[in-house]
């Protein structure tokens, strides 16, 4: 069953600490399938090394286990909500890789500096605001998502796949696992580059917004030039 | 005798060169043994990659040496006066890992600003006071474990498994080697991202404390969630 | 046709994962033969562990492709104009590498703070000014060329063969594409250190102008005495 | 000839990239023998990969070529100096590590802020003065050595065996190459460190001089007593 997407979330996860963006069993990836409504999601606290595709955990967007011995993630109602509220993503990433996790602990969105940012993220990528007590104590990691989709009220979340949730650390997606991980891998390298240009010139302002436009289009959308034509 | 021990503190004292705890020797595991009452140490000033189980001191808490040829670890004192006075550890790790190093040559503690810290720690991990000229000039390094002690009046050494000696570098510790050197990494990641989210934003404050209960209580504690259930 | 050259260019663009230049595929090599006025350039979004010599493009100054199945990369007419106008360069590296894009992206040159810089660079490193939304909708590539080459109307691009493009990433050249590539690891390096500089001493002046004198001279034109003699 | 000293100074010198300490060649270590008042070192501009001992430069301290068939490092004038002036060394090694080199640019010398550096260092790592017109442009090299000496006119070289070279980088020295380069890599990391605990705290003060003493004492000098007892 899935095992094509089992094999994608399996390849994501062993991509996570070769990528540098985790250290022990600090992060994970899930993949969703459309058609049958199912995810795939890792394991809890099962180290990448020993991760094999039959200890993924297959679910539906209700949590109910539909297949795998395991727990699942404990992660794992923050990616049934965002799979229930951004319907057109196939992929999810949770790490805590430091520099995205320094802004989240900061409480500031990565903003914009460069075409770096642009070639991924159409603008800043915004943080969370703090969760509340309730929001904490009760259902904690389905409340997360719902912090998640107010904060992208007004924003397509496909055009800035990634967040940071307040004093926590990044989730990122993508129209599938391997796109969500690339996003991942984009945004630890612009948070640390945002922090280094502010630090270098404090009065560093966004590139400006045509820019934005050129970069993010010129690999997204109708007119994108970037790369070999799909065949 | 306490074979499996020594095994365990072998390993971890390996592991610190391959997580980049260390720079030459510059870091020492023991691990404790409750019932027999004696402590497996590494040898002082022996490279890693040379390290052999045949090479740990093996030495009970009065300090007299039961089993090995080297001279044990300088700081042995340090790690006899933490297993007299922390009854529920089982192992100890000592490193000048840089970036927690920085946060002891600071004098300051690690404020828990996120989530990453509140899994492992149950609050700020605190700094040490100076030594005074009496302690330093006196039995160093036995006096050294009682400047941590001091620091944890009011803390629980088990919650909140590490310290930052003043103008020295950080102890860790756990129920077992294994678990210390967990703490060590540990450390050294939030200590990295504490620096950098002051920078980013130098007004940023402590997370919530029931973010920080939410946190640590998932995974410690009699209501834990996280990981696979024990066998 | 040109195997040489194809050889050289592959070379660099697998130097470029080699040295920590570029994440994913966010960098491009390039070289001119003079003889034939044919560039050789990496084909775009290619990764480069799958880079084959046979996947290079050739082209002329004016774009036209002589040779090759894929298409070039997406930065091709700003080296096509840069090699129009510097025609002493044989080689062309873009990169976003993390420490001079930061500069970029602050918008600042990389200032002679010490001889680590004045050993291959005459000088300040350049940023550009910001494109204007004419330059950005336009021909855009091409335009990053002119920029480029205003900003060193006052310069000689072969003593300071790198620049920072503004809100985005540098460029490096040299003779060759070796060369060109050895100046953007240089130039990664001298960025780091910098930054770090005024972090110890915001108030750091630039390198004396005969130190800067004394390293550039010593190891380039007609008096040098570094390395070995050339036979 | 001198085999034994030219074994000890390939090695140092391969251990350079191996300790991150270089850049392409940016870095020569040296070997002195007392009894028959030569110095080994390394050919100018000659890649570590490539290194062979018979490539090794042999001369005299007045820079009479005895042995080698390539020309020695550059810096040969800076090395010999300080040969002649600190009779004790055995060693001397000459990178632009970045952080130490961060320090140089800064002009700054690195003040002894924990027991890190105080177990290799009896205070702070100073920093030359900026050397004037006259030095740089006349015997350069050896010049350097001079400032160098004058900076130590009330230190002892080998209690504090390295120096920044204002605008220019560090010089390591050691009772045998292999202890040159072990003061250096000390050095890169409490560089690195000394850094970063002026960033967590802008008023950090200086160690204690009592424990400076209690550091480097029980490493150094007659009651030494860390590490194995020497056979």
């Amino acid at each position: 069953m899935l095992e094509e997407l089992k094999q994608q979330v399996l390849e994501a996860n062993l991509d996570l600490p070769k990528y540098g963006l985790v250290t022990f069993t600090w992060g994970n990836v899930s993949g969703f399938d459309k058609e049958s409504g199912l995810i795939v999601i890792k394991p809890s606290g099962v180290p990448y090394e020993e991760l094999k595709v039959e200890d993924l955990v297959v679910l539906d967007l209700e949590g109910n286990i539909v297949e795998g011995d395991l727990k699942p993630s404990s992660d794992t109602p923050t990616h049934r909500l965002l799979y229930q509220k951004f319907p057109e993503i196939g992929g999810i990433v949770h790490t805590h890789s430091p520099w995205a996790t320094s802004w989240a602990q900061a409480g500031k969105g990565i903003p914009a500096l460069g075409t770096t940012q642009a070639d991924y993220f159409y603008g800043t990528i915004p943080c969370t605001r703090r969760m509340t007590q309730e929001e904490v104590t009760g259902d904690y990691e389905w409340e997360t998502g719902y912090v998640i989709v107010e904060t992208f009220q007004d924003i397509d979340p496909l055009q800035v796949p990634s967040v940071l949730v307040h004093s926590h650390a990044p989730f990122n997606w993508g129209k599938d696992p391997h796109e969500a991980l690339h996003n991942a891998v984009v945004m630890e390298e612009v948070a640390k580059m945002a922090l280094h240009t502010y630090q270098i010139n404090p009065n560093a302002e966004d590139m400006d917004q045509f820019l934005l436009d050129k970069h993010y289009l010129r690999k997204h959308g109708a007119n994108a030039y970037y790369g070999q034509d799909k065949k």
